[in-house]
C-alpha cells in the first residue's frame, strides 16, 4: 500500500509532514550541473546511477544536462526507467534467472538496454531471450578491478567471455565495466588516485587483450563519486556511473581533498526532516526518524546546522539526539533536518521526495523505483 | 509505484522470484501459539507489536489466538490495521504535531485507540483533538524505566501528568507504558533479569504513587520478546508488547538462555530468499539481495542451513558470501535462504510477504503497512 504524500505543492515547508525525503532543489540542481561540466571536460559520458535515486524524474533532469542515459542494478529499476521515458538504461549488475531475462528482452522492445556478464551461462541465456524477443541487448563483461565483488579476473578470460558475446546471435559487445565500489570511500586523495590508478592499470591491459584478438570495446564505463575526477581524466573510462553526487551523504563528506580538507565540490542536497517528538529528560530529545527512515550502515546520520547537537542512537522509529552543555536543547515539536549517513538505501525507504526551493515545497515526485530489487 | 508481486499462490518455492520475503507459515504458527500460550499461563493481556510485521494479517492471526489488539509506533500503521479490521490499537509512542493528533482522534471513530504521552502539552493537543472529532482515546502514560529514550522519569511528573490526563475531556486515563527495549538483546538470562527486575520496580514504585493520589492504572502495557517469559510472571505489567516472536531474527538468536545455551523458544519463521548471481572467482559467491533487502543495524544476515556459507559484506544490491575451505561453494543460479540480523527494519523493506507451506507457495499478501512512517 503506497501512503499518501507528506507535502503538497506550493506550502510552506513547516507544513511539511514528518519524516519526509526533503531535496533542496537549487544545491541539487548545482550539483546536476556540476558533474556535467567535469564529464564534459574530460570529453567522457555520463550515465548517472539511477540506484541511489530511484527516480526517473531525476535521470531526466541529468539527461537534459547531456547525460547519454542512466545505470540501474536491478531490471525492476530498468522497468520503472523506461516506463518514466528513459530511452537508454544499462544495468550495470549480473541478471540472472529466465524470469529476468526474459523481462530484460521484453523491456529492450520500448529502449536502448544494456546488461553486464561475468560467466558464459549468463551470455548463453541474454542470447536466447534477445532471439525470441526480437531485440538487441548491448552486453558489457564486467571485470574485477579491485572492488572483489562481481566480475572476471583481468586477463585472458575477460577475452574468451567477450568472444563469446560478439558471436552471440542478438547480443551486441557493448564492451567493459570495471567499477571499483571500494575506491569510493578511501578517504584521502592519495589512496583513492591510487586505487584508481591500479584499477585503470587492469583495464588498460585488458583492452589491449581485446586489441590483440581483434574484438571491439566501444565503451569502458565505470567510476563514482568518490573517484569521478580522477576516473574522468584517467582515459580509460569513456562513461561515469556516478550516482550520489546528485544528492550527497554523510559518509561521501568525510571524503579528504589533496590539501586534507572534505571535499565540498557537491553540496548536500538531500535530507530527512524529522521532529522532536519527546523531551522528557534534560540534555536529551528523540525525533520520529529512526532505521525505517535512514540508512545507518555507513554512520549515523548528523544533525544538520545545529552544532552541539548530535544524533547518538537509531532504533526502529526514533533517534537519540545528545545536547552538549551549553546548547540550547530542541524543544517538542521542533523540526530538524538529518543528513542520512548512505543516501542510496535512505532514499529507498520513502514512498515521495518532497523538493523544496526558497522554503516552500516546488515539487513532490515518487520514489518511483522503491522497492524494485527483482 | 508498488512492485508486483514475487510470486503466485499454488506454485513451487523454486519459482518465486528473488530477493524474496518468506515467512514458513508452521514456524510463524507456533511461534503464535506458544506466546499466545506464555501470556495465558501468566494471565496477562497479548497486545503484540505490528511495528515489526506491519500487516493486518499477522494482527488477525494473533487476535484469533487470543490477543486483545495490537500495538504500533505510528499513526499511519494505525490506520492501516484498522482499514485491515483491527479493533483495538494502541500506539506506543508519543505522537506530536496538529495533523498526526487530528488522524489519530478520527481514527478513533472507527476502533479502540490508545496512545502514550510524556508531556503536558500532548494531553492538551490530545484532548483538543478527541473533542472535536466526539472520540474518547485511551492514554497511557510513558515511564521510561531504563531504555533511556521517550517517557516521563518515575516519580511525581508520572502522577501530574496522569492527573492531567484523568481530567482532561476526551482522554480516559488508561495507565501506563514501561517499556525496556535494551534489556531485549541482553545476552544472559542473568542480565535480562536484572534489568526487567529494575523495571518492575519503577513501575510498581509508580504504581504506589497513583494509588496514593487515587488515580487508576488499569493497564501497565510494556515487554518484549527478549524477556517476554520474565515480564509475563514479573506481577505488574498487565500486557505484553512482543513483536519479534512471530518471525525472529539473528540477532534474538544469539541471546541465551539459564543454562548459557541459545534460546530456542521461538523458531526462525522469516527470511529472505536470495539468488547468487555471480561467482567468478573461487571462495566467493554474490547473492541479489543486499543493503535495499536486508537491515545490518543488528549485524549481518546468516546463511541458512550452509555451514561454511558466510554472508561478510553488504553493499547496496549484494550480499558477498565467503566459502570455507572444503566446504561446496554456492553455483550460479543456487538459491540461499538469509536470516535477517533484525526483523523489523528487514521487513519494512519489502512490499509482499510469500508465505510458504511443505515447499509451495501457500500465501502472497502484502507488507500493508511498509513505509507507513507518519
Amino acid at each position: 500500500v503506497l501512503q499518501p504524500p507528506p507535502a503538497t505543492v506550493g506550502t510552506s515547508v513547516a507544513e511539511v509532514d514528518t519524516p519526509a525525503l526533503v531535496v533542496d532543489l537549487d544545491a541539487y540542481e548545482r550539483n546536476l550541473d556540476r558533474m556535467a561540466a567535469v564529464a564534459a571536460a574530460a570529453g567522457v559520458a555520463l550515465r548517472p546511477h539511477a540506484k541511489m535515486h530511484k527516480s526517473p524524474s531525476v535521470t531526466l533532469d541529468q539527461v537534459a544536462r547531456g547525460a547519454v542515459g542512466a545505470c540501474v542494478q536491478k531490471v525492476a529499476e530498468a522497468e520503472v526507467l523506461v516506463r518514466g521515458g528513459v530511452e537508454d538504461v544499462l544495468v550495470s549488475n549480473e541478471v540472472v534467472g529466465r524470469t529476468k531475462v526474459d523481462r530484460l528482452a521484453a523491456l529492450a522492445q520500448h529502449a536502448r538496454i544494456g546488461v553486464c556478464v561475468d560467466d558464459a551461462a549468463q551470455v548463453a541465456a541474454l542470447s536466447t531471450a534477445a532471439v525470441e524477443h526480437g531485440v538487441e541487448l548491448r552486453v558489457l563483461v564486467e571485470v574485477d578491478v579491485g572492488a572483489g565483488r562481481c566480475g572476471v579476473v583481468p586477463g585472458p578470460d575477460v577475452v574468451r567471455l567477450a568472444a563469446q558475446v560478439s558471436s552471440a546471435p542478438g547480443l551486441l559487445l557493448g564492451g567493459l565495466q570495471g567499477y571499483h565500489g571500494t575506491a569510493q570511500h578511501l578517504r584521502t586523495h592519495e589512496e583513492r588516485a591510487a586505487a584508481v590508478a591500479s584499477a585503470a592499470e587492469l583495464l588498460r591491459a585488458t583492452t589491449r587483450l581485446l586489441d590483440e584478438a581483434g574484438l571491439p570495446y566501444p565503451v569502458v564505463s565505470g567510476g563514482g563519486t568518490g573517484t569521478a575526477d580522477i576516473d574522468a581524466t584517467a582515459g580509460v573510462w569513456t562513461e561515469l556511473q556516478v550516482g550520489s553526487y546528485a544528492f550527497m551523504d554523510a559518509d561521501y563528506a568525510r571524503n579528504l581533498d589533496r590539501d586534507g580538507a572534505p571535499v565540498h565540490t557537491y553540496e548536500q542536497a538531500l535530507f530527512v526532516l524529522a521532529t522532536v517528538m519527546s523531551a522528557a529528560r534534560p540534555g536529551v530529545a528523540v525525533v520520529d526518524a529512526g532505521l525505517k527512515a535512514l540508512a545507518v550502515d555507513s554512520g549515523l546520520p548528523q544533525v544538520h546546522g545545529r552544532p552541539g547537537v548530535g544524533y547518538v542512537a537509531a532504533s526502529d522509529e526514533h533517534g537519540t539526539l545528545a545536547v552538549a552543555a551549553g546548547v540550547d536543547a530542541p524543544r517538542l515539536g521542533d523540526r530538524l533536518l538529518l543528513v542520512p549517513g548512505h543516501c542510496d538505501p535512505t532514499v529507498d525507504r520513502f514512498d515521495w521526495y518532497v523538493g523544496v526551493r526558497s522554503g516552500r515545497v516546488d515539487a513532490v515526485w515518487p520514489v518511483a523505483a522503491r522497492g524494485a530489487m527483482h
